[in-house]
């Protein structure tokens, strides 16, 4: 199993629209990328490490897929769609990172 | 739900040793916090966006609890005996996030 993490990096002047990205644009990725997806998760930053620390990220969304191939040819022909909805909901860009899952 | 992301940046030098992170250290840390810790996850980071790309964490550490006060009471008290066994399988310092888990 393989996840692939999208992790908007948090600033002080970092937007990010957490309604419109659980109810709007994860359900789009999702439609488009169809049954390869295995299953994802979306957590909104709090905090640090201490309490009153800015969270690095001010949002991460994850989906896992059996295999990198299935990510790639799932996402790579509705690429440019999905990247262009980012500006809808954040005015950052994210970082994203591909990992084997291990437990 | 909470989710405590503990995140080891990725760099030339970076080492991590997967195995003793996943038999030894999150057993060891599961043990200590007990039975508020709801779930959790470890991802081993193979690649950035693109595949030829490095992955901005060479590992990425979670677990989920109920309520902040759950991890900050069930983790305080253990924090020195924690934090002091990272050396044993990294050469790297955690980034540290608190999120809400919203999916």
């Amino acid at each position: 199993m393989i996840k692939v993490s999208v992790m908007y990096p948090n600033s002080p002047n970092a937007t990010f629209d957490i309604d419109y990205y659980c109810n709007i644009h994860i359900p789009m990725v999702s439609e488009l990328l169809g049954s390869v997806v295995k299953g994802g998760s979306v957590d909104f930053g709090l905090a640090g490490g201490e309490i009153d620390e800015k969270a690095p990220f001010i949002a991460i969304g994850c989906l896992t897929f059996d295999t990198v191939e299935d990510f790639k040819t799932s996402f790579d022909p509705h690429a440019e769609e999905i990247m262009s909805d980012i500006p809808n909901y954040t005015n950052t860009q994210p970082q994203i990172q591909i990992s084997e899952v291990k437990l």
